[in-house]
């Protein structure tokens, strides 16, 4: 029988404990909220910005299949060698779902070598999800195209590399249109990045959201090869004669 | 008449010096023998590592369409905060030209949000370079293949991002194959890396390896819109009604 | 001085001739209206549906840097010899702007090798392009987004390959996703696809629209090498000695 | 307990007939060594070019997860309306893995939008793949390289439509490199290429071979949303209101 998929869900867990509003969606933290939504076929592990190391331990991280990463307020209290030890593990094939406002995080914004910058409003207006590349393992189970009745509207031009798919595109009442499912490779590591998720919102207990969570999870464990490359070897000996040195 | 492209050579400059059999095949340093080799259809300006900033001034990247970057020992030399500034002006637009063993520089690995790593071999033997995307500018003038007679060997896996396009792959005589020219878009700005180059080579003296930087120059630089999204905009007013907040 | 861009306008102009509201907007058909509107910075040459050959001649063809197509209620009036003498042309080099309706055509549906399918409503109303690529070279000129005032409704998910770049996604008012501009090389050629173009609205007398077919027409050209692969070549006699053979 | 993948192997099985060096190799055809060596994890069907409607009728494809196509001497003569019914099933989401000189057949052709050409020669020497992008399902359980010690060789350039990922690459020892493992998606389909497979040569017994293909039935099965949409669809009644048609 096939083991659980190892979930880290790493949430920064301030807005939930300052604002009462917050509070009250997410009574024990988003991470917790993500975790029981997602249901028992996985195996969690938590991590919040004020735990020693952030709860990103080398221990944690090399029993991690696939992390989830929600931050927001606190981008800049990730230390920078946390995120230098999460960066090396996706390279290494650990899987990465970022989830909105984690798209100004320290670390999505090293993998991708961009700003992460993007158009926003506090709205509480209405979105429109549409899974454009419906052959995608991330839309499995979703609807040709789902309502998120109150969420912040983020619009493009979403600064990020070139995708590898774009899986989701929204549409937001005010005019906006927004790459709110997007994949990319990073190393041996599967990451994706998802915009629903803002913290006044119960949007984390909206079903098309979790089952798009929980794809992707699925989707970013790795299944490549483990014979790799590491480091950048000396590759001394050649496997052809090298007859033109001279 | 168009004004000519605005050229910045930047080089480590430290081979050059300190290897007389490096100093012998570019006497006045790499960066030297490209602008003479490139011809006067562009303007130039240097960079070095040893010089205050690294000659990487606001005024010199403000004034810059296109950088040339070529390291390899002194990587750790440049300072973080000039890194900083540079990627920032790739975002903003600059296009990026990344020889050689720039592959490890703190720049290109920013850029890309990997390592860069590769796999290499000083032994001296030939490589073919294969045009594979001949309709791409890059490949303008240039043959279906070309030799270069004498170069370190790198082979994949190259672990950088996913390109946009691949437009060289090379045959080393060794058993390697590389994926020696490829683009990438971040912000605003166009990136593209070279393999050829090792310092002890004669190679920038070589006629289709200056054609491929000439022809990078000219796509490399920035042909978009000008009235471009900066930073990460509060667009407080939507431009349709937002019915739905409620 | 460089010569003029050859630009063939292929229009079927049945709707023009047959419907008095549609010949209202484009009086002399919309491949007339088209280069009156591109200017003079082209050489234009047009071809119609009843014209003999649908004027696609050999000699016409071979005279053509870029060519744009619009076609609508005769695509399946197109004979396919023409339709493979076009789709040749692409792969040999020639650059191909695909209007609106032309999502269906038997060329585009060659080039893409899938059905060109999407969901659609003539419902007159507002749609928003947004320019999401904007260092692209369709996107120079154009503002971070504008409004087509009146055009048919086209929606997600459009069945099309993978498309090399994105530049534009459309949003509209009835709640609907639009990868409205998008690009792909096919062949030596490069393939536009654009959105807007309903017959019934005076959508090609729109600055913005303009704007985006010209610079479609300096992009596609072609820019690349000229010592490019004919056919499928025997490579008979080896670069480098296959020992291995036995 | 999921079932088994339904694997529909097509070949032409014309040189196994013909030849006696080939009889020699693939006694029972190719089709069925596939089969063999591919082992009991699938259900097979097979289909050849000589049987009623080349046995690609509608209750076999209707039947058929993923679908394995090796053809060479006997392109021409597959119906046009197999090439249709196959193409289409692909583009319904039935997986394809199109091996060795099937590059040619009407039916990648068609996928591609391209032509298919690359360059060949019959030497019967060595060659290298390297798996590059050792993170993809289909390089799963692979080395980082691995020997064909005699097969023909294809060079680039391979002219067809940009791959979502390149996962092999091969180098041939006459000089050549060639992309010898590509997917695309085309529709709700996903297609694999793969290079290795010359009638003459025991290709389809080695352990590699046989492993990448088995990675890519794994990979090729749909594995995406099941509510698509289907035609074109006529969306009249609109999400949201479109106060703008006025």
């Amino acid at each position: 029988m096939a083991s659980k998929i190892r979930v880290f869900i790493w949430n920064e867990f301030v807005h939930e404990r300052e604002d009462p509003k917050v509070k009250a969606v997410y009574p024990d933290g988003i991470h917790k909220a993500l975790a029981k939504n997602l249901g028992t076929d996985f195996d969690y592990r938590f991590g919040t910005v004020d735990e020693p190391e952030h709860g990103l331990t080398d221990a944690a991280l090399a029993a991690t299949d696939v992390m989830i990463w929600w931050g927001h307020m606190a981008h800049g209290r990730v230390a920078d060698a946390a995120v230098e030890k999460v960066h090396a593990r996706v390279l290494d094939g650990m899987g990465l779902i970022v989830l909105h406002s984690g798209h100004h995080s320290k670390l999505f914004r090293k993998l991708m070598g961009t700003s992460g910058n993007l158009r926003w409003r506090e709205d509480n207006g209405k979105s429109r999800l549409w899974a454009i590349e419906p052959s995608h393992p991330i839309a499995a189970g979703l609807p040709q195209q789902f309502v998120v009745p109150h969420e912040e509207m983020y619009g493009e031009r979403f600064d990020v590399a070139k995708p590898d798919d774009v899986v989701f595109i929204s549409w937001f009442e005010g005019g906006e249109v927004f790459r709110s499912g997007m994949t990319w490779t990073r190393g041996l590591g599967k990451v994706f990045y998802f915009q629903p998720g803002h913290e006044t919102y119960p949007t984390y207990h909206q079903k098309e959201v979790i089952q798009v969570i929980r794809n992707a999870i699925g989707w970013a464990k790795y299944q490549g090869a483990t014979d790799v490359m590491k480091g950048a070897p000396h590759a001394q000996v050649p496997m052809e004669p090298v007859r033109s040195a001279g």
